[in-house]
């Protein structure tokens, strides 16, 4: 593989010192970019987009042949390859959220549930190391996972984005139920990753989208503690180094000091929370990553220069903080718009890493 | 108007003494109540039910004949009765959320926005006035509006629940648009409270139902400023008493000590937050009302309680806790689980408060 040429993004989640904050976006690969909507025109679905390495590859490096100042880049994927590696029948309607065609509800065929054979997912690991090659050094390439407690709602509602009825019924009910879910899912996970280092990953990152649904004990309980079990078995990438790990609870920022503790080198921020206040909750324990509201993009590259200036001086001085979208960029974005926001990080950031 | 009988809630607001914890639910009159179901019949939508006294008064009623252990009651409407009175064409579809015919986004039409003849909603404040004299003292009638950024997000995306894309683009784009609908849904809901305040009601509660999907500083600007105009604005009832009043943020937790600072005699609490370091962080200045979430009703009498129980061990000795769901009870919820969740709080609050 070739050298890294940027490496503050990995600099920047060790809390060493950058010249400036660097910048990806979440879901950077995506509708809002045109060349990725023509890739779709002849990949077919979402799901085969996936599955295949080289249009992975051909989507994962669009954003960055459009945005120089791009730090990072992340492996095209979907948090779903799991479930669906798990026999649960993943597939997407057309304007609608994944669904599943089975849902886990019935204690039979909860406890039937086992890690799957990650020869399943090896179109995951292929898509990695031809993308770490492709990317010839220019930043690092990010590998990820959902959460277990974010990947078992999906499992047992057999879809995203409810009020997650059936999955919390199941955690006061049967919570040795759920618990089993979730250790499979976190077994499945840490193998899931360790293979995804192990073919070029240089970071990876866990999307826990949906544990901001919890209560404070319950978050602890069926989503915190699994993540933390997967960092701890997080292991050494070819060359003998451990990777950076980041943790991102989508509407957990009430949890932040919880999240402090379980080892990751990094946490995600949506944009509810000030980073300057979530910075002094988090101490040195972690790095940030956030936290703009990623609807600021639909306005102006005026508002979206101040909003950027007035995160970065929350922040303030110092390193340890890795610029992003508090959740992915969305469909309407228009692409200057995205440009607009990685210029204003680089211009207004530069005063704060002297 | 007769003596009122039970006044722990009203007590509990002003965090005077009591000796065990009051509770209502928020949504307590609804689906999951068979003669909820069955007035329904009869009585055609759930907007036509709104607009008649009489039906709003058999419903609001409910509750309190079947459950002898709920210490308020909640006037029967919703809060999308402001913007229906402004114009916007309110209706609901079978299965759907509200919607509004038309939706607030050009600026000709935002600056056409004005204050409603307060006359269109005589339905609301008759209702007031109905509910109290069935209720006969029994227990205190709660008034309450939306909060004027939950309006606005209503009256701009023309439905509920989205990502509020285009009132985000507004905030950042053309802020002075969304403050004029903003101003102008906050003298509406002042003129509003106060009628209903004037018509009988003895606690009012503002529901800031989308106030958590912004960023802190947004919250600030476009939510919780304008709820702290509204509370300023409350007028005495016919007693020349001071009514108290309640807001509620929901996902707002992260900004309690900003709330805490407005006036409100009480916050609500959604479920995420721990009730106990609540406390700690609103301290002295307001009441506090939550927060179990509704989901756990779906569960076993036996997990209901020990739920209870934990959060009144969180919120400990003492006064100002007004027990309440984090959300609306669903309407999956089976009616003997919402009488377990009324007995475990009489049961185990009357430790806390000897």
């Amino acid at each position: 593989m070739a050298a890294l040429q940027n490496d503050t993004f990995l600099r920047a989640l060790n809390r060493e010192a950058t010249p400036y904050t660097p910048v990806w976006m979440m879901r950077q690969a995506g509708r809002y970019l045109p060349e990725y909507r023509e890739s779709r025109k002849t990949a077919g679905s979402f799901l085969d987009l996936c599955k295949n390495p080289h249009f992975a590859t051909e989507v994962t490096l669009q954003p960055l042949d459009r945005y120089p100042l791009l730090d990072a880049s992340i492996l095209f994927s979907d948090i779903l390859t799991l479930p669906d590696a798990m026999g649960l029948g993943l597939y997407f309607e057309e304007g609608e959220g994944p669904k599943f065609e089975r849902t886990l509800r019935e204690e039979a065929e909860i406890k039937a549930l086992h890690v799957p054979d990650m020869a399943k997912l090896q179109y995951v690991f292929d898509a990695v190391t031809q993308i770490r090659k492709t990317i010839n050094g220019r930043v690092p390439l990010i590998g990820f996972s959902g959460s277990p407690w974010t990947l078992a709602t999906y499992m047992v509602e057999g879809k995203g984005g409810t009020d997650f009825l059936n999955t919390k019924k199941m955690a006061y009910a049967r919570p040795d139920l759920l618990h089993h879910i979730l250790e499979t899912n976190t077994q499945t996970v840490i193998q899931y990753l360790n293979a995804q280092i192990a073919a070029g990953a240089q970071a990876v990152m866990i999307f826990d989208s949906w544990g901001g649904a919890l209560s404070h004990n319950a978050y602890i309980e069926f989503s915190l503690n699994y993540m933390q079990k997967i960092v701890a078995g997080l292991t050494k990438n070819a060359e003998g180094k451990q990777v950076p790990s980041i943790v991102f609870t989508k509407g957990g920022a009430l949890w932040l000091e919880a999240q402090a503790n379980i080892g990751a080198d990094a946490l995600g921020l949506d944009w509810t929370v000030d980073i300057g206040q979530a910075r002094k909750r988090v101490g040195n324990q972690a790095a940030l990553q956030g936290n703009l509201d990623p609807a600021i993009l639909l306005s102006t590259p005026e508002a979206i220069e101040k909003e950027v200036a007035s995160i970065l001086a929350s922040y303030g001085h110092g390193h340890g903080h890795v610029f992003n979208l508090g959740h992915g960029i969305t469909q309407w974005t228009p692409p200057e718009n995205a440009a607009a926001m990685l210029e204003a990080v680089r211009k207004h950031s530069q005063q704060y890493h002297q």
